[in-house]
C-alpha cells in the first residue's frame, strides 16, 4: 500500500517539507452541498447515511469532486461508539443527536463495555475499505473518533450542546464513576481507531469537542489524560507508512502546551486562537491545523482571500501547517465560497514553503 | 454618602487589604431560590420583574437575607439597552430573550441611537435608588451592563445562544456597519452606567458574555476596543468614593493580558481559567473575580468546601481576589449549597490575608 498521489496533507501533519499548505474542511461532506442533501434524502435519515457504506462513500467523495481538497475524511458520526454500546442513538429533527438510554445511574455505568469494532462497527470499517477503493490513491483518507470525555458528555447527558452540567457535576461528586466511564471509552476509542487504521485510514483525528467546558485541572484529569492513553496505544504505522494523529480540543487554547505533549502529531485549533501565537507556544513539537473562523465563509470571496492570507501569514514561513476552519463548516455556506478558499490557500501558500 | 458598613468587596476590587476574601454569586437573585420564583410569579413575567422597581428591589435583597454575601447586584437584564432602543425585547418561555425587531439591514442600523437612560431607563435608576435605601448601607450595590459587542450580538441575531454567525459574518463583510452599531452601543453603555453610578451603584460590571466567540484579532477590534472606550468615559468617583469597574469576558482566558489594560480595576474569570496562572499573567495590574465551576454547587457541601479551598489557594496569599462562580449559578442549585460556599470562603480565606 503506497502513499497517495497527493500526500501533502500527511507530510504537513508530520512536519515534513511540502510545496504548499494543504487544506481540508471540517464537515466538508455536509449540508451546505446540495448533492449531500439529495443523497441524504435518498438514504432516509442521517443515521441511515452513516450506516450504509455505499452512501457514506458517496458523500465522502462529493466535496472532492467539487474542490481540489488535500484530504478526504471518512463520513461518519462521533457517536457511533456509544451507539454500539447500546445507548440507542437517534437524531431529533433539527435538534441534533440524542440517546434513548443515557447513563443515569451507577448500575448503567457498571454494565458499560467497549464494543468490538470488527463486528459492532463493521459498517464503518466497510465504508473505509470502500472509500479507499473509490479514492484510488488520489488523496489520503482521514479517520476519526470522539475523545473519551466528549463521548462521555453525550452518554451522560443523552444529548449534545448546552453546558453538560450533569457531566461536570459527576466529575466533582463521583470522580470514580467518571473515571470508570472514561477508561471504557478510552479502550473503545483505541480499538475503534486501530480498526479504522487496519481498514485503511491514513491519518486519524480525535475530536475533543467538549473538553473546553472543563475547568483547567479537570480538563487535564478527565479529558487530556485519556487522550494520551489512546495515543499511546494507537498503531504508529501501517505497511511502513506512519499514521499521523490530530487532536482537536475545541476551546482548548489555554492548554496548548500540555496538548502538545499528548502524543499527537498535530493539534487542531479553533478560530479563537491566534495561530502565530499558538505556533510560538508549541514550537516544533506538533504541527497545527486550522483555523479560519467558519463565519468568514459566509462573506464574499474577497474577504475569504484576505482572511485566508492572514492565517497563512500568521502561521508564517515553514512546514507543519494544515489549513482548515476552526470549527465545522456552516450549512449556510455558499459552495462557491469553499472553492474560493481552497484556491486562495493553494495559490497564496507556496511563498511560505 | 459614606462607604457601606461592609466594604470588603469594594476594597478587594481596588486591591486594598481586606481581612478575608469577599464573595458574591453571579445571578444570586435567581431561579434556584424559591422566594424568587414566588415573586416572579406575582410579578407576571421576567420583564415585569425587571421593570418594576418594587419587585426588582425585593428580589435583589432575597439572597442577602439568606446568605452573608459581601455585595448586592442590581436585579435587571443586560438587554434593557436594546429594549430602550426600540428593538422590542420579549422572553420566549424556556428559550431566553428575543427581539421583535432585530437589526436586519443597513436602514435599521442607520436609525439606531443611544437611549437617554434618565428617561428611557428610568425604571432601572429608580430600582437603584430604592435598593440602596433598602440596603441601608449594609453591603455595596453593584450595577452592570452588557458590553457593546455582546449587546450587538443580540441586536443582530434577535436572540442569544448559538454561535452568532450573522454577527461574525457582518464583522468580516461589513466591518463599517458593525463599528457603527458598536459606537452607538458604547455611548449607550457609558451613559447607562454613569446614570447608574449617579443613582447610587458603588461598583459597575461589564458583562462581555459573547466576546469569547470571536477570533483573537476580531475580539480586540470589535469587543475590547469598545470596552476600553466605555471605561475611559465612566465616572471614576462619586462623592469622594472611587467606583471600581469589573470586566468579564466569558471565554476570554486567552486575552487576559490585554483585558488587564482596558481600564478595569478587576477582571472576571470564567471557570476554564486557572486562577493562579491568571494572577501570574496579569500581575497586580487588576484584581480578579471568580471562578468556581458552577457545576460544583450541584455536588455536596464537602465537595464545595474542597473546590472553594482550591480556588482560594490557587489565587494565593494577598489582596485583590473577589470570590465568585465562573458563570451564573444554575437554577438547579440547592440553596443550602450556596450557604456552604459562602461559609467556606469566609472561614477558609482569612489565612490568605
Amino acid at each position: 500500500m503506497s502513499r497517495p498521489k497527493n500526500d501533502v496533507f500527511l507530510r504537513a501533519l508530520l512536519g515534513e517539507p511540502t510545496p504548499y499548505t494543504p487544506v481540508w474542511i471540517m464537515r466538508q461532506a455536509g449540508r451546505y452541498l446540495p448533492e449531500y442533501n439529495q443523497t441524504r434524502a435518498r438514504a432516509g435519515s442521517f443515521l441511515d447515511l452513516c450506516k450504509s457504506p455505499d452512501f457514506a462513500t458517496e458523500v465522502t467523495l462529493q466535496p472532492l469532486a467539487r474542490f481540489p481538497l488535500d484530504a478526504a475524511i471518512l463520513f461518519s458520526d462521533i457517536l457511533t461508539i456509544p451507539d454500539a454500546m447500546g445507548l440507542g442513538l437517534y437524531f431529533a429533527e433539527g435538534e441534533g443527536p440524542r440517546f434513548e438510554r443515557p447513563l443515569r445511574d451507577e448500575r448503567d455505568i457498571g454494565k458499560l463495555s467497549a464494543p468490538d469494532p470488527t463486528t459492532q462497527l463493521r459498517y464503518v470499517l466497510d465504508a473505509v475499505t470502500q472509500i479507499r477503493k473509490a479514492l484510488a490513491g488520489a488523496v489520503p483518507l482521514l479517520g476519526f473518533s470522539g475523545s473519551p470525555f466528549t463521548l462521555a458528555c453525550y452518554m451522560i447527558e443523552g444529548r449534545g450542546g448546552g453546558d453538560f452540567l450533569e457531566t461536570r457535576k459527576m466529575l466533582y461528586e463521583r470522580p470514580e464513576l467518571m473515571h470508570h466511564i472514561l477508561e471504557i471509552n478510552a479502550r473503545a476509542v483505541t480499538d475503534y481507531l486501530n480498526a479504522q487504521i487496519e481498514a485503511g485510514v491514513q491519518a486519524v483525528m480525535i475530536f475533543d469537542s467538549w473538553g473546553g467546558v472543563l475547568a483547567g485541572e479537570a480538563f487535564h484529569e478527565f479529558s487530556l489524560r485519556y487522550i494520551e492513553r489512546v495515543c499511546a496505544q494507537l498503531r504508529r504505522e501501517r505497511e511502513g507508512q506512519k499514521i499521523p494523529r490530530i487532536v482537536f480540543t475545541k476551546g482548548g487554547g489555554l492548554w496548548l502546551e500540555s496538548l502538545a505533549q499528548c502524543g499527537a502529531d498535530a493539534l487542531g485549533l479553533d478560530w479563537t486562537v491566534d495561530i502565530g501565537t499558538a505556533r510560538a507556544r508549541v514550537g516544533d513539537r506538533v504541527a497545527l491545523q486550522g483555523n479560519l473562523d467558519p463565519a468568514v465563509l459566509l462573506a464574499t470571496p474577497e474577504v475569504i482571500r484576505r482572511e485566508a492570507a492572514r492565517i497563512l501569514a500568521g502561521y508564517g514561513y515553514g512546514n507543519g501547517h494544515v489549513f482548515n476552519l476552526g470549527h465545522g463548516i456552516s450549512q449556510f455556506t455558499p459552495p462557491e465560497n469553499v472553492a474560493a478558499l481552497v484556491d486562495a490557500v493553494h495559490s497564496d501558500s507556496p511563498q511560505f514553503h
